[in-house]
């Protein structure tokens, strides 16, 4: 029975990583919902915990309490616990999903992982994850440093020790949770040049994804990146770049955020709210007084989310590479997607604008369903959706005021936007072998 | 200098579709803006005239003015005749892509057009024009009469003819322009069951397309319907009755619509709206006072729209047939998409996905420009730009208070709304031949 449990497993790797989710949320509300989890030492109610655990594992960062005053140090380690293992775990099986399907990475990628990893053997297993765990705790601990040293200006050394790691932790997990106690997490650091620059450096690191981590920084000669690792960086660029120009645009003269401000200090929060919103979720504006424009491009960006088989969610860089190709080789008569001189086949297209879609699809389902749930402006609704599916963290303001309704469908969204595109990927994948029956062509029109 | 321009257009058949409206909406906002189009006599700004005139020619029915009351008779006959072109001309035009795309097409649909049209030759060219116009005029002949009698029980005869004749040809033709002077164009006739009769038929029977109508009424037997028409009747029938349904139960309590009425007449009220939005454009309640809930509804409706080659726009039912037909392939594991126990060419579900994706994308990017030139609601801004875009002439009332820059945004709208999913289509159709030179294939990791 044992063994037959674990061909079943086996013979699907996203069944793996979707009951270990399930678990790990689990396990994680039990444990959050005990009194010594909170402050005022009174059990916390099983749907708000699970909101909690949810949004910890899945490296959201959307909260129904305000973490800091609301849970204990316990659950402040709980918390820091399930954002640790919910972010290296998925990175570790995003990038074993790559190894699996081999035909998706190139043969440099293949180079680069085969020193961990010897296929199906359990020692390469053990030492992928070790890989990725060292990856992740060498920028968290250099991030940790970092912070402590801003924070013991502000603070005693315990406590700025204390919140360099949690911050460290979380930020680099892209899980968006912090101590601060406002609705704009990092609000008072918003002219904090050094704040400014390691928590975006710690957020982008992190919205890397393993894959390219490794290629930055175990291959001497720059020149020969993969085209993978190509794509990330310069779709990163571009975006945090592009986000940053239209945010400071649109908000120029908008005195409820940054309309009062100095030139330099309004391009620092431009700047930072275009990383943010790619999957980082803290903030230093209040999200809500954005305008109305501003406010549906960073669902935009927080739909577009970080790289593949990083602690960010979203489609993804690259899909959003995939699907920019596309439409300049459809405006140019070119049958072929190409990047950096590379041609995409056409099955990687085709995936590319599937796994889109299908990612639209659900964002409208949760809004569907919230618009029916909640007494709420329907951009705050969608813009609630969109950041729990990119496990973005970010909000209007409508998470505290959510119904019991709402938390559930939340929480579903939280869940598949971390898991959904990945599995979904995998499960589009090339197959192993043709169906014995197939059914006869037939033709419609389209369009 | 001629034949080099004529070979230039016989290239590439969209561009005759582009510049045949482009110059159609040019002439029709001319007419439009004479003193005499109007009841006040005096010229209206070029830009109201060309809006009208884009809303009319491409089927639209969105208004800056009250049609009846602003328009003189003149004015009356220029929309009605922009109306029919634009309605007749573009069912003409995408059943003549259709067939230069014979591959997708099959023989079932050729052997219905080949006594229409032999290919290449103008006489068939001629004859398949002429079929089209047989099939609107007799259904709109009908559909004058049936309406006539109706409202010769409120006015004289002479008006009642007028009515008759300007409402059969807007309704068939998808075109929603009414002369009630209300809001709701429809409310006062909500519990009119004859009315609501005709209005849906003619809305329905105009969203079928020239292959389908064809297909019905050429075809002895019912039993040997082609896929195309099969999935149309099917799609077309599902997705009213779960829009009826929807709509009803969401609007069930709402006393702002039908809260108050008896149960026939919410039944009545929620299949009307249901057929209305798919294209249609005049309704019997005020969108305006529906849920949240239910007005994002109807924007999937519109977004998804009528079928292909009919006076209906939307990213069309076969579209969505295809889109629903993948989802349930992935969910099944299945490779194959299939639709009647008759599976599609890969090729055709990525078209399907790539222009559903492209609209979505456009849909986006003219929200994003009304998010920052209007100053409403996100949710109206949004239902307005969908409006456009599929074609379907509801609003939520932002439309007379549009600034320039939105005008001019939903001008965009409706052409491309109208225009771009069949010229995209055919963008993407087969390519006469392989590029000669092709890029080495690069490998990404998506998702
Ligand atoms: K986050
Ligand atoms: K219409």
């Amino acid at each position: 029975m044992f063994s037959k449990a674990i061909r079943w497993f086996g013979a699907s790797p996203p069944r793996i990583l979707l009951l270990g989710f399930s678990f790990i949320i689990f396990v994680g509300a039990l444990l959050l919902e005990l009194p010594i989890a909170s402050t005022n030492g009174e059990s916390t109610p099983f749907i708000d915990a699970l909101f909690t655990s949810t949004s910890a594992t899945c490296v959201t960062g959307l909260t129904v309490f305000d973490t800091g005053s609301y849970y204990s140090v316990f659950g402040h380690w709980v918390i820091l616990l399930l954002v640790q293992t919910g972010g290296i775990g998925f990175m570790t099986m995003a990038t074993l999903f790559a190894l699996i399907l081999r035909r998706r990475i190139s043969l440099r990628e293949r180079l680069i992982l085969q020193e961990s990893l010897n296929q199906g053997s359990i020692e390469g297993l053990v030492r992928l994850v070790r890989k990725v765990i060292f990856y992740a705790l060498a920028i968290e601990t250099v991030g940790a440093l970092l912070y402590t040293v801003r924070f013991m200006i502000d603070m005693p050394f315990g406590r700025a020790v204390y919140q360099g790691v949690f911050h460290s932790i979380s930020i680099f997990n892209n899980a968006g949770f912090d101590l601060s106690g406002d609705a704009a997490s990092f609000a008072k650091y918003s002219t904090d040049l050094y704040l400014n620059i390691v928590s975006m450096g710690l957020i982008i690191f992190g919205g890397f994804g393993f894959i390219v981590l490794a290629d930055l920084f175990e291959i001497k000669s720059k020149k020969k990146l993969s085209l993978h690792t190509k794509v990330v960086l310069s779709v990163s660029a571009a975006l945090i770049l592009v986000g940053a120009i239209v945010i400071f645009i649109f908000e120029f003269t908008n005195t409820r955020s940054i309309g009062d401000s100095g030139f330099g200090h309004k391009l620092l929060v431009s700047f930072f709210q275009s990383v943010t919103s790619r999957s980082g979720g803290v903030s230093t504006v209040d999200i809500a007084e954005l305008r109305q424009a501003t406010q549906f491009f960073l669902i935009i960006l927080m739909f577009i989310g970080a790289s593949p088989g990083s602690t960010g969610g979203g489609i993804k860089t690259t899909t959003f590479a995939v699907l920019v190709g596309a439409v300049l080789a459809m405006i140019r008569g070119k049958e072929d997607v190409v990047l950096f001189r590379l041609r995409l086949a056409q099955e990687r297209v085709y995936k590319a604008v599937t796994v889109t879609l299908f990612c639209i699809g659900l964002v409208m389902l949760g809004t569907m369903i919230l618009a029916t749930t909640e007494n709420a402006a329907f951009l705050k609704i969608l813009f609630e959706v969109t950041s729990a599916f990119g496990t973005v963290g970010l909000s209007m303001g409508l998470t505290e005021n959510l119904t019991s309704a709402g938390k559930l469908t939340i929480i579903f969204m939280m869940f598949v936007g971390r898991l959904g595109p990945l599995t979904l990927t995998y499960a589009l994948g090339p197959k192993a072998g043709r169906p014995l029956y197939r059914h006869a062509e037939g033709k419609i029109i389209i369009g």
